[in-house]
C-alpha cells in the first residue's frame, strides 16, 4: 500500500496558491514536443491506442462485469470496436456504495495524493488519450492532445485544489471555552469531520470527453464520494482509460477500485436516467444538451445537480483599430473544431450602418464578407484546414449545417474538407436583428449569424436579452471606445457571461484557461455551475460534528 | 452619506478569523445586565415596545405602502395590534429590483460596513427585540433576549463574515501572462467582478423570528442581493424592527432602503408562494415545516433554496457515570421553551434491559422515571417553570400535546403552567422500538418518547435509520464506553447529524453556538443547508469576468 500524499504535496500547495491568484498557471505541459514528453511518446501512445482496438478493455478484475457494452465509431471513419465491462444499475450502485465507505473516511490529504498520482499518470498517457479523444470527439490530433490531455488534467488538478482548500477550512479539532464571568468557563472538545454525500454520477459529453469530465470527477472524488462515470456512448474510451488509470492508483493505495466505476452504455439502451434516480446517488455532474439538462434539474430536486448545457455565444462589433486582425481572430474562433466548442461564437452583431475601422468605414456587408474571407484564408491550405477544423462529431450536426442554410442569406457556404469523412467548414449567414427564429436558438456546430442591428446599443441589448434567456458561455466585443466597452461590461455582467474585449492574434474567445478563467458563470441558462469555484465543491461534502464534555 | 466600512473593519476581521478557528467567539454580549447594556436599557426597550403597539409601524416613506397588514397576537395573551405597510407582489418585486442595482454594484466592504452598522444598532435595541420576540414566539423574556438579540446578531455577523471571506477569494484584477517559449508571452488583463443573483426572499418562522432569519438575510445582503423578508404571519414584529433599522442605515449610507423590504401577510391571505415563484427571485431561505419546505424544493428547481425543516432529534442512553446529572440535563433540554426548539430532543432510546450507572443498574422504567422526576424538580418552582418553559407559540402545538397522549404509556403527563395562558409542560411517553407510528414522526412541541430497544446497538441503529429517513438537527449520547462512543460517532456521521456526548451541567444539546457549531448539517432531511458554511454563501453571488488584450 502506497501513500501518495507526500509525493504530490508541493504541487498541491502550488495549485491551491494558483486558485487564489488566478494568474497563469499550468501543471502539465501543453506542448506535445518529444523534448517534453520523450522521443518515443507519440509512437508509444499510438501503439497503446492500437492495442486497445477491437477488444474488451482490460480493467482489473474488481470492476463489475456482467456483460460488455460499447459501440463507438470514429468521426474519421476508423473502426474502434472497443468493448467495456459493465453491469446492471443495481450492481453498479452496490459496488460503488461498498467502495465508498473507506474512501469517504480516508484523510483528505490521502485522497488528494491518490488523485494527483492519477493525474501524473494520465499526463504520461496524454498521447494515448489524445488518440482516444481524437477518434471519439473528432477533434484534430493537436487539439485532442492539448484539450484532452494537459488542459483537462489542469482542470482536474484545479478541482482537487478547490476541494482540498474548502475541506481545510473545516478546523477538525476545536477546544471551545465559553467564559462564565468569574466562574469556570464552559468547556467542550469538538471534532468536525468532513463526510461525503454518497455516490456521484458524472455524465460526460462526446465533444470534450475528458476536459468536461475531469472537474466534476475529481471534485467528487476529492470530497470523498465514490463516482460512477457515465460517458457519452459515442466517447467512452477517453473516460475508460482515465478510470483504468485511476483504479490502478486506488488499488496501489489500498482502496477498493470501485470507488471509480465506468457505466458504459449504447445509444439504443441508455442508462443515465435509471442511474441518477437511485436514492444512493447524491451528486450529478452533466455536460450536454438542455433537454436532458433540464430534465435532470427538474427531476432530481433533492440531489446536487451541476450542469453545462447550451447557449448562444455572442460577438458585438462596434469598431476596431485592426480590421484584418479582428476578422482573422473571429474566423479562427468560428473554425476551431468546426464550431463544436461550447465557447464558440454563434451570433455576430454588427450595426446595419457599418462600423469605423483602421481601414475606414466598413459597411455591414463588408464586415460580414471580411469575416468570411478570413475563414477562407485560414482554411485555404488543406493541411491547416484539417488541423483547425477536425471532424464533425455527430451526424446530427452535419444535418444541422444543411438545414440551417435556409435561415438567412448565405455569406459563406459550408463545404466539406478533403480527407475528412465527416466534415463541414463554417456556414455564415446574414440575418436581421428581428429574425429571432433564426439566431436566437443554439445552432450547435459550424453555423454562425452576422446580425444587422440598429446600432451598437441595439446589438448589446439584443445580445444581453438573448443570453439572459437562452444562455451563453462567452461574449466578445470589438470597440475603440472606452464608453462602449464600459456599457458592454455592464450589459454582459447583467447577463452574467464572460466577456473578452478586442482579442487579436493568438488569443481566442473560445479558450478558457484553467486556474484563471471561470468556465461558465452559473448565472445564465448555459449552465448552473462554474468551473471551478468554491460553490462547485463546497456542497459535495458535509460536516459531521461531535462535541464532548471534557472530563 | 456615511461610509461605515472603516468603523467596523476590525470586528469584520475578527469575525473572519473566528469562522476559520470555530472556537468560542461572540461579538454581542448575551448578558442583559444593566452593567453591559446600561441602567435604563430594559425600561427604554419596554417603552419602545409599548409605543409600537396598536399602531402602524413607522417605516420610512420609501417602503411600498398600498395597504396595512398584520394580525399578530401574543402567546401570553397581550394584544399587539401592530399593522405593517405592504403592497402587491408586483409592487414589492419592482421596488426590490430597482433598489438592487446600486447595492449589487457597491464594493463588498461597503456593503459589509452597512450590515455591521445595522447589527450594532440591532444590538443596542436588543431589549426592544426581546419584547417583540417574547410576544410573538412565546419564548420567555430571558431566552427572547439572548436568542432573539445577541445570539441572532452573532449569527448575522457570522453570515457576513462567510460572505465577505468568500467574495474576497475572487481576485478582482489579474494580469495573465502565458509563456510562449522564446517568443513574447500572451498577455491579458482580467477583471473578475462579484455580481449578485437578484432578489432573495427570506421566509421566517414563528418560534425564532430573528435567530433563524438573520443568517440568510445577512448572507443574501452581503453578497449584493436585494431582499424581501416574508415573516411568519404570527411573528412579523421582530423582522419589521430589524428591517426598520436596516433601512435607516441603508438610507444614511446613500442606498435605496428598498434593498430590504418587508412582505407582511396574514394567515388568511398568504403570499409566499406568489412571491417566490416570481422569476426575479433567485434565492429563497426558509425555516418552517416540511410540507412547505418540500414544495419549495420541488417547485423552485431553477432557484437556490436553503431550508431548515423538521426532524426527529435523538438521545441514545447506553450508560452514565452521573445518572442524576444526566437526567437533569435531559430534563432541561426537553423543557426549554417547551420543546419548541428545532434542536430539542424527541426520542430517547434506552435498552429495555436497563443501563449501568454510578447508582448501579437502572431499569428502563427507572431511567424513564428518572428523566420525568428531573423535569418535575426543574419545574417545581413556578417562577423557574415560567422562565424555562415560556409559552406555547401556536394552538396547533397545544392540540398536538393532547392528541399525542394516546401514542404511548404516559410516564409524565403534560400540565399547564400557572400564569401563562397557552402553556404545556413536557409530556413523556414510554413506547417500544417497534411503535414506529408513534415516535418516528416529528411531534413538534413538549412531546418526547422514551423508547425501549433491544440493546444500545439497536438504539443506534433505530436512531440512525430514523434520522436518515426523517432528519434531525441534534443527537446526544450518554455512555461510559469509548467503544460505544466511537460506534455512535460513526452511526450519527452516516446520518449526518451533530452529536453531543455526555453533556451534563450547563451545556445542553439544544444549544448551537454561532462561529463554532454548524447548525443543521444539510446532509439529512432536517434541512438542505448549514448555518453557516461556505456552501451557504458561495452560490449567492457569481463572477462576471472580463478579459482584455493589453495595448
Amino acid at each position: 500500500m502506497t501513500d501518495f500524499t507526500a509525493k504530490h504535496e508541493s504541487l498541491l500547495a502550488r495549485a491551491i496558491e494558483a486558485i487564489g491568484a488566478r494568474t497563469w498557471f499550468s501543471a502539465y505541459p501543453e506542448s506535445a514536443s518529444p523534448k517534453v514528453y520523450g522521443e518515443t511518446a507519440k509512437a508509444d501512445g499510438d501503439a497503446a491506442f492500437e492495442a486497445l482496438l477491437g477488444k474488451s478493455l482490460p480493467f482489473d478484475d474488481a470492476h463489475p462485469n456482467e456483460r460488455l457494452a460499447g459501440a463507438e465509431t470514429s468521426p474519421y471513419g476508423k473502426p474502434l470496436g472497443v468493448r467495456y465491462p459493465t453491469a446492471s444499475v443495481d450492481t453498479l450502485i452496490a459496488a460503488s456504495a461498498a467502495a465508498g465507505d473507506a474512501w469517504g473516511r480516508a484523510p483528505v490529504e490521502a485522497r488528494a495524493g491518490v488523485l494527483l498520482e492519477a493525474l501524473a499518470r494520465l499526463n504520461r498517457q496524454s498521447f494515448l488519450i489524445a488518440d482516444a479523444v481524437q477518434h471519439t470527439s473528432g477533434q484534430s490530433w493537436g487539439m485532442a492532445f492539448q484539450a484532452g490531455g494537459p488542459h483537462a488534467q489542469d482542470r482536474g488538478l484545479e478541482a482537487v485544489a478547490y476541494a482540498v482548500a474548502e475541506m481545510r477550512r473545516i478546523p477538525g479539532a476545536v477546544s471551545w471555552e465559553k467564559p462564565q464571568g468569574k466562574g469556570e468557563p464552559l468547556r467542550l472538545e469538538k471534532r468536525m469531520r468532513v463526510v461525503p454525500r454518497g455516490i456521484a454520477v458524472e455524465i460526460g459529453c462526446a465533444t470534450f470527453p475528458t476536459w468536461n469530465l475531469y472537474p466534476g470527477l475529481f471534485a467528487s472524488l476529492a470530497t470523498g464520494n465514490s463516482v460512477i462515470v457515465k460517458p457519452h456512448p459515442a466517447a467512452i474510451l477517453p473516460a475508460a482509460i482515465t478510470l483504468k488509470i485511476l483504479r490502478e492508483v486506488l488499488i496501489e493505495a489500498g482502496f477498493d477500485p470501485n470507488v471509480a466505476l465506468l457505466a458504459a452504455d449504447e445509444p439504443s439502451a441508455p442508462i443515465a436516467k435509471d442511474l441518477v434516480q437511485r436514492p444512493e446517488v447524491k451528486i450529478v455532474d452533466f455536460t450536454g444538451g438542455p433537454v436532458f439538462g433540464s430534465w435532470l434539474r427538474q427531476s432530481l430536486t433533492d440531489k446536487l445537480v451541476f450542469t453545462e448545457e447550451a447557449g448562444v455565444n455572442a460577438i458585438v462589433i462596434d469598431s476596431t483599430a485592426n480590421f484584418r486582425a479582428m476578422c482573422d481572430n473571429i474566423a479562427f474562433s468560428l473554425s476551431l473544431y468546426s464550431g463544436q466548442m461550447c465557447t464558440a461564437p454563434q451570433n455576430v452583431f454588427v450595426p446595419a450602418s457599418g462600423i469605423e475601422t483602421d481601414e475606414g468605414c466598413k459597411s455591414f456587408e463588408e464586415v460580414a464578407k471580411g469575416i468570411a474571407q478570413a475563414v477562407d484564408r485560414l482554411l485555404a491550405d488543406a493541411g491547416r484546414a484539417q488541423t483547425v477544423l477536425g471532424a464533425i462529431q455527430g451526424d446530427a450536426t452535419l444535418a444541422r449545417v444543411k438545414d440551417c442554410v435556409a435561415l438567412g442569406r448565405v455569406v459563406r457556404a459550408s463545404t466539406s474538407v478533403e480527407g475528412v469523412a465527416r466534415s463541414a467548414t463554417p456556414l455564415i449567414l446574414a440575418v436581421e436583428g428581428g429574425d429571432v427564429a433564426a439566431w436566437r436558438e443554439e445552432r450547435f456546430g459550424p453555423i454562425s449569424f452576422v446580425i444587422a442591428t440598429g446600432s451598437t446599443a441595439d446589438s448589446l441589448s439584443l445580445a444581453e436579452a438573448s443570453i439572459r434567456d437562452k444562455g451563453a458561455i462567452t461574449a466578445a466585443l470589438y470597440t475603440t471606445s472606452e464608453a462602449v466597452a464600459e456599457e458592454a461590461e455592464r450589459a454582459f455582467a447583467r447577463a452574467n457571461v464572460a466577456l473578452s474585449i478586442n482579442l487579436i492574434g493568438n488569443i481566442y474567445v473560445n479558450q478558457s484557461s484553467a486556474f484563471s478563467d471561470y468556465h461558465v458563470t452559473g448565472g445564465n441558462p448555459a449552465g448552473n455551475a462554474s468551473l471551478t469555484d468554491s460553490a462547485f465543491v463546497a456542497n459535495r461534502f458535509r460536516v459531521a460534528p461531535v462535541r464532548r464534555m471534557t472530563a
